[in-house]
């Protein structure tokens, strides 16, 4: 089976179309939040004590470190096939800045939307970065399989449904997500499982040498994995409240981070027989931790129950990795191509619980009076509500999101396989060459296996 | 034409003069700021209301992203070279670690000299690395084909120039140029051009085969790339004034730099036969929208405007690299290593304009009374001026800027053409081997091409 | 001499008695600083104006890229080994994630202390990446020649014995280190030199054509070089008082390594017969000033001051890497991988001496009355002390931490000597295969050496 991957028109096509798209609609809905207008000096006086009262000093540091692990975090973690460094890089990069014009819409229209227009701050670039994060996750599901055009439809779909989704869970249920272990670990994790299960390949065996790595392809990807395990902590308290729980989500997601580490590394070589490590756990099991603790790091979880988190976490991925992945491919045809489900698959779902558990225990001895109910939001349409009753709508939420991810991903995977987005062929996978200029010298003398060159197409 | 690149006593000396003198000036001229000073705790009581408000953390974490521009992103991006990777990291780190003392005394006597002394704090560091971030645009131009000491001598002549450009700007024109469309960009690209094309190598395509990109390499400039396009929010902000200035600065550029990745994709793959995607471009023109939006950033642009503005420029440098570049080589002998004429020329005279219109436009409805004076300073000496008037005076400095440019490089040209600088011969250039320590395994074994072995240089 | 260095079961074990003795003893003593607890809300009502009053907004942004230091910027510096790699960044990654935990703990005990419980917050997090950071120094001068049990047995001691150290200056001497000049980095260099002193291997020589860089290898390093030397003013400001005291060590570090890479440039020609320039002096020597600069940061130190300092550490370092470090090796039989002792070592003893000086020198003239007191906490306890005695102390303090570091260090060399820690053979040292699944490509067909295949150990 093989078809044209020549882009040449469909993909700039596909581009312009999207961004002429995204101009008009900014053009016609999109202004600054107060915090961000020139009218802010007239507004502010006798308001606020000063200029560092403004959101962006309270936010705009870690919106960076959110922006890095978006853009280099996901991008590098992902070059660690031998021959889809540009492609994991730049797809990556291509997807991520449509999907953050995009996101601001559709999230405007949900939360920001006043008097007719989305009023935008550094709140909302942080929560469309977010919400790509989503896309990133699932993006590793399918790396190497599809084409640029196929991953921009995607994107389109994903924001769009990553949007009602959040919707549902943070203004219908009302439950607090603050790392989006739901919203964007669970959700983007089984969308993309169930994206490649409808894309399933079954020669895809015909590229299997490529989909290893080499040595300096590990070392690029450990770039991605420092720089996600790093910013976590910024990742989970970024959109928290001010104060105490900001500083507080940080703390958490340092602790589970670094137990993560450990047991990762325990349990990468205690299932190896020569008991060496694998690259593949240590890129990816070790942020297992800042995942599943997403939900609850502006609770009062604890800095042990936090090391918990990641101690299991650590445990948990590096299995699925070892057992999980072949079983997925072998049994249910899920061709996992960066071991999503053991990062974000199943480490959300952990964390959705978590989170879920954590608020259900929460009580006025531990948060204070005044710190339940800041932290809960146990005001105005949520006053009367009880820890126990957070606590359920919490866990409903896991179960919304997983619906969202299998139905939207689904139809979404069904749209991909049309015949006409330009996708590889299956000897063609994970391979730069097809959709990328790749120097001369690296065409005529590979220096990693004998047969890079590519079969010709058939259309 | 050969030279004796040995620079065994030439470059020491040359460090160590510089490094020598920049000692006695910081020990005549500079000392703290207020804010950084001392005495600053006796001098705030009853002023300030807490330590909170000191400029340090309005400004600190910006500076930290615009040093990692400077070093990290501009050192990667020109890694690109497969042969010349030390020396644009290294050679950008020497010149940059001078650049940023020499810029701290220039900028300083014209911006922050009190009673005799320059008293500088973190709004001067970043203004010097600012200033140093124009020359490393113009060593983009002259990348692989100048000598670490040409290099020293370009930015203690650069880093002068740019003073006095900047000066007549923003003290005597008295323009707004938060993110350095003009300053920075358009001054370095089109001081960078006139240098090289002063240094013109007739034979350079002697080492035609260097001047491409291996596989690996092109990994590493993404490096160079996504740090510069993460953080470029913060260099068009980090000057601008505190509060919604700043905040919406990083929004503008944040959504100029979104659309600019798009657009050129787009044109990266209808400008190629096959419709391949090509490095170069993705690597280079999706910055173009970050500088165009350089002057305009702390204006009410509006987020549309900002995706218009990074629209245009990924196509205007997409095509810039395609048929301009070349163009420029073959009929007016300007040999640009990097294609900076695209990242950096003309985004940065877009910039200007941008910049200049956007002033034009300016009106009470849109930035309120007091919002339109506090953005363009329209107090003191300029009360009394109109948004027609500060466009004009916009308009104008473009022109200075590249007046400046044009003449400064020629001059600077001029001098960097003697013949005791130590530059390489032109089959040496684009290669590491002249100015540094290769590893051995590379010399005898190299995997990228079968001849590396330098010609003996007769001097 | 050969070990079983299959480590199956001895690093799984290891990774999970020291993990669970980590979640035990955080459940029983680990709790929130009041400002990162729920209750905060009800506290600060009356006390503090607003929550950007939270020191985690004075304190983060320098926590994250202090976070960088160490994980990135020391894990990717000791890449530059042509076959260590995986285990540069990879066992970097393992020791500081367990480190940081265990530092939570002593320092807590020591520093953090209150009615049974150790309140963390984001002050916590830096000092204990600052804990790992010395044990990142030593690493660097075993680099190679030790197994992942090994670095954990050594990361448990050595943090222990950090914090035992850092008490008695801080504490007891009451000396000033903010930058950690004698607690990081002499303690840690030194503690590193002594332990590879104790594990001494006379037959080294086998695995010599590993310990040198290959061409990407060392462009990997550049990456922690770059990101250690351009958030190197965060890591020197980061515990400094608010306000100015931070302001200032950040300006201070600038100006130090600024100046520090032209000498470090200078001396790598002088000190060459060709003049070509030593990757190693680049990515090393160009840091010292950083390391130098430590102590006397957040004092008065002037900007020429900072500028003389980084001058000296870059001609110092330099000249060590290329005369003594043979020597060392030679006559004193120190095998020191990384140079730390040209790094951290003289440097770190430069700048303890520098904090003397500084603080000897010290007057109200230069601080004022009230800055005088506040920089060199002359109240309370220290209320009396004068500047000199302060510069007295401050040198008791580089003594203390030497003593406490070759003590330490022999101890602990004693017991990695132990046969039982899966150690590396002679032959194997400096190689990822040992302990790390390398891909295949990479055993069959090494592109830079022939031999890479290890020898069969004998256990």
């Amino acid at each position: 089976m093989a078809w044209n991957t020549n882009l040449r028109w469909r993909l700039p096509l596909t581009c312009f179309i999207l961004q002429v798209v995204m101009v008009v609609l900014f053009g016609v809905f999109v202004r600054y939040d107060p915090e961000a207008d020139a009218h802010w000096i007239e507004k502010r006086h006798g308001n606020i004590s000063s200029d560092i009262e403004n959101d962006f000093y309270y936010r705009y540091p870690s919106f960076q470190d959110v922006h890095v692990m978006i853009f280099v975090g996901f991008g590098f973690l992902m070059t660690f096939l031998q021959r889809y460094g540009f492609g994991s890089v730049g797809f990556n990069f291509l997807l991520a800045a449509f999907g953050i014009q995009w996101a601001l819409l559709m999230q405007g229209w949900f939360h920001s939307f006043h008097d007719g227009y989305i009023l935008i701050g550094v709140e909302n670039l942080i929560n469309a970065d977010f919400c790509v994060g989503s896309v990133c996750v699932a993006f590793g599901a399918v790396l190497g399989k599809v084409s640029p055009i196929q991953l921009l439809i995607m994107t389109l779909f994903q924001v769009t449904l990553f949007s009602v989704n959040e919707y549902i869970l943070l203004n219908l249920l009302q439950v607090k997500d603050a790392g989006g272990s739901m919203t964007i670990h669970t959700f983007g994790a089984y969308f993309g499982l169930t994206v490649t299960w409808i894309l399933y390949r079954p020669n895809l065996a015909q590229s299997k040498e490529r989909q290893s790595s080499v040595y300096y392809s590990d070392i690029f990807a450990m770039i991605g994995t420092l720089f996600l395990w790093m910013y976590w902590p910024s990742f989970n308290s970024a959109v928290s409240n001010h104060g105490d729980a900001q500083h507080r989500a940080a703390i958490n997601t340092y602790c589970s981070l670094a137990a993560c580490v450990l047991t990762s590394v325990a349990l990468s070589s205690a299932l190896q027989r020569k008991g060496k490590l694998d690259m593949v756990h240590i890129q990816n099991a070790t942020l297992a931790g800042g995942v599943a603790v997403g939900t609850a790091a502006e609770m009062m979880l604890m800095p042990y129950g936090s090391l918990i988190v990641g101690f299991i976490c650590g445990i948990v991925s590096t299995v699925g990795f070892v057992y999980l992945t072949p079983f997925l491919e072998s049994r249910l045809r899920i061709q996992d191509t960066c071991g999503i489900n053991n990062l974000h698959g199943m480490p959300g779902i952990i964390g959705g619980i978590v989170g879920a558990v954590t608020a259900n225990e929460a009580s006025i001895a531990v948060y204070g009076q005044e710190g339940l109910k800041k932290v809960f939001d146990f005001e105005g349409s949520k006053s009367g509500w009880s820890p126990r009753k957070q606590g359920q709508y919490q866990a409903a939420g896991i179960f919304v999101s997983l619906a969202m991810a299998f139905v939207g991903g689904a139809i979404v995977g069904f749209i991909l396989k049309l015949p006409f987005w330009g996708q590889p062929a299956d000897e063609n996978c994970f391979e730069d060459e097809v959709y990328w200029e790749v120097p001369e010298a690296e065409k005529s003398n590979s220096y990693h296996h004998e047969d890079t060159t590519l079969k010709p197409m058939a259309s």
